[in-house]
């Protein structure tokens, strides 16, 4: 077999064998295929797209291109929840321990279920949950994979990044993805997505694809295609699995930077926070319920996670995997111990009205540009620096009245922040008309 | 100006201007892109084409990534031609010393033609020039620039390789392109050839493009699609350009083989040889005149070419060329003296009746496998083996009689090369509708 005559089949758009994607995988795995021969296949997927049978066969090659984690010994289901990303999107934090804390008290019939989460780092305007850990005084994300074991069997859930073991094909061809303007294939996200996810060794995985300016997705079509491929792939490997489309037309909650998100996170597993973050976080955990087989239908999923929030379960079960993971358990209650810039900034409205639209990404960038996310991989972030959406889309404001408070300390990156983010708020003289969070559900 | 944004930006079928295409070019040269992103960048152009703004940026780019002869001091004009490869494909050998010969007596307001020509070596089923020269003992195909210039010079022709100084970033796209499988784009191949021809120095270009089964382009459409993209691009490119679409459906002449091949070319320069292959070398070297403003019309090129074979003339240059280029310049008028096979072999007509077809990328193939010719570039290729077509398309056939004899060194090899051989010939009853060598030109 020689891989350029795998990539010519490609390129006449012609069906790959799972032989031949295993050959491929294989190659990129230990670096028999040089580089410029999957850059040329990339770009070929990009052009023609794939079948069903050969995202399985991509899918299965990179989930068994390293290892897959057995957890078939904990009494119980494993399910995760992945995000496409998005601005403010921190719902990672709060369903963890929501999900985890219904350990206790499983009623007979029903299944505990655990949260084995891999999680990624911020790229773009898009945030990470690993820097949003990291931002925990002493959080360990780089756990050995007994470690992690042990996280999980004692807490419930675990937190941490993918290793060298999970998963190296994808590591490999995400590299190459990145330079070589093959990010954008549904196929190739997808068998990303799912090879990291299903290393896991999950029984049940909730999507939450995003669509909408501040999302990967811009157009609903996109995602929804993307969303429905997922699970369709996931199914045929034996997956319950479940896609939300939900919309990031504006950032989730108010707060975007890594220690402000955890902040308000905080707020939710205290039982407060903002309705938007409350609801995307209660579907999401309710679903995961579902899959995992700790509740029989959606409603009972989404009552039994406002009572891990209510009960102050959710929350007790977050002070133990900080703890567990080398982190300081007491910013559960004390939030105040989160790293904070020294600067406050207002971007004011020029204008009365109402919030007609924000720009997502830009918002995003803004968040990047002062410091707290990553235009490139080495780039090394500052976990205190963010902002606060005082006014979302659709509220009042007066004119002079702070639309986002900036949260930087250097005056260098502000400039520019500023900039972006004056540009980003457009004030109108009513309200638009409410769009929905969560759009659609893909999969039952 | 990064790689990977003019990569997204061919990916998404936008039209990139001449800096992106001259950073491109340039950093394929230098190294300073990676193998892998100029990969994707093939595959993508495989996938999008290109304008003609674009392609004659590339051409130039890669014109420029070199060495630019000049040969302006030569009084006179200089001319080349290029074929895109055949099965027995062997004109060069003839036409390069017939447009030479007529260089002395030059009519008033008439021009003399010289022919600085870089040639390539065979691959896969087709032959290469370089090869056919080398199976004249001694003669020296790998000259330094200042030798190829005098030769140029006082013979009227030179005939050598690519050399380091010539289009280094097509040798490396070249390199790359073969084992990415972005070979077949028109765009690609187009600038891969002008560059290279246009390095020579040349003021004017005939094309042969060849089509049909034992061609590159199968299709005739396909063969003039790429004939109209060089016409253009040397036409824009201030050259005087023609392309003449001709047909390899059957071997041309009767001779396949290096030695073998070099033996017919000097029948044709005694005035003998195969009425296909002397009436394609009159029709080439008519042009060359034409456009090198040697004569005034075709009719006079087409005479000119006749006598310069008629009278001894192109013979007299061939020998002279030989001489200067380290070669054995007896061979031209004792044949005998060119390496010969051990062992012939004959594949017989299993009935009688006409030649109906032949496979002709099969003959070659044959070829190759008899030692003749490379599957990869770095094989070594025996100068003697070959193959004699015994009966062409149309002829009439005895049953038993010979179709095709083989001239061979290895028995091993004898029997790949006889099945494939025996498989490739067709007998019908009648013979069928002439077709015609020279199918049409383009770009007069």
């Amino acid at each position: 077999m020689r891989a350029v005559d795998i990539i010519r089949k490609k390129r006449d758009a012609a069906e790959l064998i799972s032989e031949e994607i295993q050959f491929l995988i294989h190659g990129a795995t230990d670096g028999s295929i040089p580089d410029y021969q999957l850059a040329a296949f990339l770009m070929a997927v990009v052009w023609r797209g794939m079948t069903t049978a050969e995202l399985i066969a991509l899918t299965d090659a990179m989930l068994h291109s390293g290892q897959v984690l057995d957890f078939s010994a904990l009494r119980g289901s494993r399910v995760d929840k992945h995000s496409t990303g998005g601005v403010g999107d921190k719902t990672s934090l709060v369903i963890a321990p929501v999900v985890a804390a219904a350990g206790l008290d499983v009623p007979l019939g029903r299944k505990r279920v655990f949260v084995p989460m891999i999680s990624g780092r911020g790229l773009g305007h898009t945030g990470g949950t690993l820097d949003k850990l990291e931002s925990i005084s002493g959080f360990n994300v780089n756990l050995s994979l007994p470690a992690f074991r042990s996280v999980l069997e004692k807490a419930g859930c675990a937190l941490m990044g993918q290793t060298p073991e999970i998963a190296p094909a994808d590591k490999k061809l995400y590299a190459l993805r990145d330079v070589t303007a093959t990010v954008e294939s549904p196929y190739l996200i997808c068998a990303s997505i799912m090879s990291k996810k299903l290393a896991e060794g999950i029984d049940a995985l909730v999507l939450d694809v995003k669509t909408g300016d501040g999302a990967f997705m811009k157009k609903q079509d996109d995602a929804e295609y993307l969303a429905e491929l997922m699970v369709d792939t996931g199914k045929r490997m034996g997956k319950k699995i479940v896609a939300l489309i939900t919309g990031m037309d504006q950032p989730l909650g108010r707060k975007v930077g890594n220690a402000l998100e955890v902040d308000e996170c905080l707020d939710v597993l205290h039982g407060g926070g903002p309705p938007d973050l409350r609801e995307l976080c209660d579907e999401l955990a309710a679903w995961m319920f579902v899959l995992g087989d700790r509740v029989a239908n959606l409603d009972e999923g989404r009552a039994l996670a406002a009572e891990m929030i209510a009960s102050g379960r959710a929350r007790d079960t977050f002070r133990e995997i900080i703890r567990m993971q080398g982190g300081d358990p007491e910013v559960v209650d004390d939030p105040g111990r989160l790293p904070r810039a020294k600067n406050l900034a207002k971007v004011k409205s020029p204008r009365a009205g109402f919030v007609a639209s924000v720009r997502c990404e830009q918002i995003g960038i803004a968040g990047m540009i002062l410091g707290g996310g990553r235009e490139k991989q080495e780039d090394v972030i500052d976990p205190a620096v963010g902002l606060v959406i005082e006014r979302k889309v659709g509220e009042p404001v007066e004119a002079g009245a702070t639309l986002c408070t900036v949260h930087y300390n250097s005056a260098a990156r502000l400039a520019d922040a500023m900039d972006l983010l004056t540009k980003s708020f457009t004030v109108g003289d009513a309200p638009p008309e409410p769009a929905l969070l969560v759009r659609k559900v893909i999969g039952t």
